[in-house]
């Protein structure tokens, strides 16, 4: 071994440390002090004096083990590498599935759904602007939108990850799309991206939202109904990503996932759900920033304390309920417009980052991501990027590679004490319902995304071509803003009022009034009346006005 | 500290580490060994009892402190990161000049140049097809041609590279432009980049080539010459770069560079210089593969391996002697013309592993490079992914940031017993000129080189878009050869007629003369007299042909 066995060494090991300190400090002259996004401060060197005492098997042990801070199966990566799900959504139900192949063909191992911004926002196609629609992801209202956009896709065997916010009307309409096929349920595997409900009250405003006590009671429905009905489905994604895209630092996004994790899963305890029956289906999503050991150092440490909250705190004896399972995204927000190709190389460095934090499945941003819905050639070199990190650079060969650094597990440590502090104020708070309800995590989110805006702005933190940089563009180089085909959009409306007009509006009227009972406590699990609308034809639009009208319009906190 | 601290708790370790074993052999199923380029066995996990005995002092140690395997300095990246230098070359002088300036306003150090083939083959451009002039590096012939390539360049204040192999013309034609500018020789600093004959013969046959007996005596008086006339240049880099580029391993690669440069370091001494006044003022220059943690253990082994080489075998007594120095090239064997936007990903993977194994000086490729000589949008992004890394990924806020971890220790001490064997059959041939006339260190890289090809051919090593995941992609998306406008070339080629009829020809004549005599042994130092002659107006050509004339011509080997 290489760290010092005795006292002794110890002594040696602090002269040469002293005479280094005192080297560099001489040479390095006046130094300002280097912190983190989390605001931990980074010295120059780290080395055997700064690990904390205690084993290495109560603090690191082995992967698969608990507290898996080196991973959380025997395997890893060397076994099974993460999935590469790709977010893909544009367009018409016919585009995507286009693309969906493609990229299925490309090596992505796992599909996404990514909507339009009118189904986050709760409507149809025929209720807003028809020049935005499609723009932004693919325009799906209904079961039968759903089955021409997996046409082809053995439903089966693909892992499906729907952006998917309350009331879940992408599974309900997926569901629906299998039973028409004849497929199981029981074999559909997939998540349901955006069942966090407190991350987008906190930082996602663009969502349909129905006042909070709605949105608990709808998720809490979900977990159960799901668990019952389609028991290979993650019905949660406890979301760190919309926080820190909305300025949280990695160390908050972090707590405030685990947070809300902590609280999804005494809800589901008070619902009368058993803890091993649902922590071994959550699962979580987080954003990779360009920090680089900051993202690695987060990973690991979120991990072994999920393992002791899960274990300790929460109760769980299932050794699966302890695994930290997450989806990775690399942070759309630190790509840039200018030099747009620049963003190669942020997402090859955040990808690293979250391959080293032993992610289990990772989605890469195409580089025209910052301008537009990504292109179809920029999502190839994002599949591209997840294969030569593999393929090539042989990231996968070993499990946990930097374990055992000191800088990574001295700010492993670290990040792991600040999450810790962090979570014992929303602890304080009552728990993150509470501190969502009262402003708390919001306040705490603002302050530190105006703390990193003042450092761009004063030119501390540099940003490559926007604060430092600059170079004259050739505008023309920057590549297009893909849109879809105004007259493909106005055919997919024609056909949707067509259907509208076909269909049983007797079924669709008693469904939604079996959805609005089981919203006010009378008919059941809300979720499970959300499918049966979905069976019946009723329509996103349909079923989300629906429920705002039953359990109100969640406002968004006014920030001061 | 995370290692164990004593028996009891290694014997803890134990039995989990053989539950992780079972877990993992249970779970993984039939599996074939994996190897790194280098041959050696790359295991699944590592963890802290694959750590050597032996204390961290000793084999680690702290920045800039013997054996330097954590840095060479004492603030290493944070106090001064890497040198950013971009290889740049192109068409004319006047082209050259205006590129040059460009890099330099986008944030690069230093500068480099690279001359056109027609120079590394030892000709002028009136001795060659003018349809290839300048179409992968300057034109530059004469000392006033160096003069309009460096015209507005503070030669005192900026480091220069030169892709110059020897006879060192490039150097000769700066060394007289400075003189008539006025610039003291004593200001100026830099690297005869291309200096290490040995590994041009074994693995760069399109350069400038004289006999092995003259190319040596004309290092060893470059190096004298430069010592006395030019104290802040560095006349020697040992390149690893061809070799590994020619299908070395990198252990390879770093393993010849060690024994070239033990090899310079003896003709040295031999020819009456003392080891502390050389050895300081040695530079070596390595190519750094995506192969990623090999090339972060290369580097780390090369450091350790160089200290103890330097003070232990050649004697040397000034620390500054011990001193590994390094530039490195992102590979461009790497790259594929298939899908070239993917270059970019692995520019910043390769540049990642350079910038942890703690390089001095960094190039880093253009994505284009693999098409044609880099265009100035494939170099901007080039100089813009290094700059992402330290200022956005924060790369450079910890010296040795990977130090301690588990595999990277473990790797860089394999890399090292492998290196070190290679030495060893280095040493039983004679050393490595003996190893390059005999023909056996082009036969050993001939050997890697097809067993890594036949991986390539088997599919058992993927390349992205060559031998898996290709795409069918529009030609026309690729970017276009930049090839120097013909009447341009035609400006300089009637200029240089003009040049050669308005000099001095008696002048030009009598130091070419001085120079056969010196290359004969009878007039002093060979690079001496190659500087005299650019100051009296002799062209490139012809100062390589009298050399090659008196020296002999080296034949490239036939390799079996």
């Amino acid at each position: 071994m290489n760290a010092p066995a005795s006292p002794k060494s110890l002594a040696q090991d602090e002269s040469a440390l002293e005479r280094w300190s005192r080297e560099y400090a001489q040479q390095i002259g006046d130094e300002r002090p280097v912190t983190n996004r989390s605001g931990i401060v980074i010295k120059p060197l780290y080395s055997p004096a700064d690990l904390r005492s205690g084993s290495y098997e109560t603090d690191l042990g082995f992967p698969g083990q608990a507290p898996y801070t080196r991973g959380i199966y025997a395997t890893m990566h060397r076994g099974r590498t993460w999935t590469q799900r790709q977010l893909i959504g544009l367009g018409t139900p016919e585009s995507y599935n286009e693309r969906l192949r493609d990229i299925l063909g490309q090596g992505a191992t796992a599909v996404s759904l990514i909507p339009c911004n009118s189904v986050f926002r709760g409507y149809d196609m025929d209720e807003v602007d028809a020049e935005l629609l499609g723009t932004c992801g693919v325009v799906v209202n209904t079961t039968e939108h759903m089955q021409r956009c997996l046409e082809g896709v053995d439903l089966a065997r693909v892992s499906c990850a729907m952006n998917d916010p309350s009331p879940f009307t992408l599974l309900a309409f997926m569901l629906s799309a299998a039973r028409r096929r004849g497929v199981d349920w029981r074999s559909i595997t997939g998540t349901s991206n955006q069942s966090d409900f407190l991350s987008h009250f906190v930082a996602n405003h663009m969502f349909f939202r129905i006042a909070l006590p709605g949105a608990r009671t709808i998720l809490t429905d979900h977990i159960a109904w799901c668990k019952q009905h389609v028991p290979r489905w993650n019905p949660l994604s406890v979301v760190g990503q919309h926080m820190q895209q909305a300025g949280a630092t990695p160390a908050q996004a972090m707590a405030f996932a685990l947070g809300s994790a902590i609280q999804y899963a005494e809800d589901c305890v008070d619902a009368g759900m058993e803890i091993d029956e649902v922590l071994p289906r959550f699962t979580f999503f987080f954003d990779i920033s360009v920090s680089f050991f900051e993202e690695v150092a987060k990973f690991r440490a979120g991990r072994r304390l999920w393992a002791r909250i899960a274990r300790d705190r929460l109760g769980a004896k299932d050794p699966r309920s302890w695994r930290f399972k997450f989806h990775g995204q690399t942070s759309g927000v630190d790509l840039t417009r200018q030099q747009p190709l620049n963003n190669i190389a942020r997402v090859t460095a955040q990808a690293i980052a979250g391959i080293f934090g032993g992610l289990q499945s990772l989605h890469t941003d195409a580089y025209d991501e910052v301008l537009s819905c990504p292109s179809q050639f920029g999502a190839r070199i994002a599949v591209a990027t997840q294969n030569i990190l593999r393929e090539e650079a042989h990231l996968t060969d070993v499990i946990d590679p930097l374990g055992g650094s000191y800088y990574v597990e001295r700010l492993t440590d670290e990040m792991e004490q600040h999450i810790v502090a962090i979570m014992a104020e929303v602890d304080a708070q009552g728990g993150m319902y509470k501190a969502v309800e009262s402003g708390f995590v919001q306040q705490r989110i603002g302050e530190s995304a105006r703390r990193f805006q003042q450092g761009v702005d004063s030119g501390e933190q540099v940003i490559v071509g926007v604060n430092a940089y600059q170079v004259d563009e050739d505008a023309d180089a920057r590549p297009t803003n893909p849109k879809p085909d105004a007259a493909t959009i106005d055919i997919h409306r024609e056909r949707f009022a067509q259907f509208k007009r076909d269909r049983s509006n007797d079924g669709v009227r008693a469904a939604l009034d079996a959805l609005a009972r089981a919203a006010n406590g009378e008919g059941g699990n809300i979720f499970g009346r959300v499918v049966d609308a979905a069976d019946a034809d009723c329509t996103h639009g349909e079923i989300c006005a629906r429920l705002r009208r039953e359990l109100g319009f969640g406002q968004p906190l006014a920030m001061v």
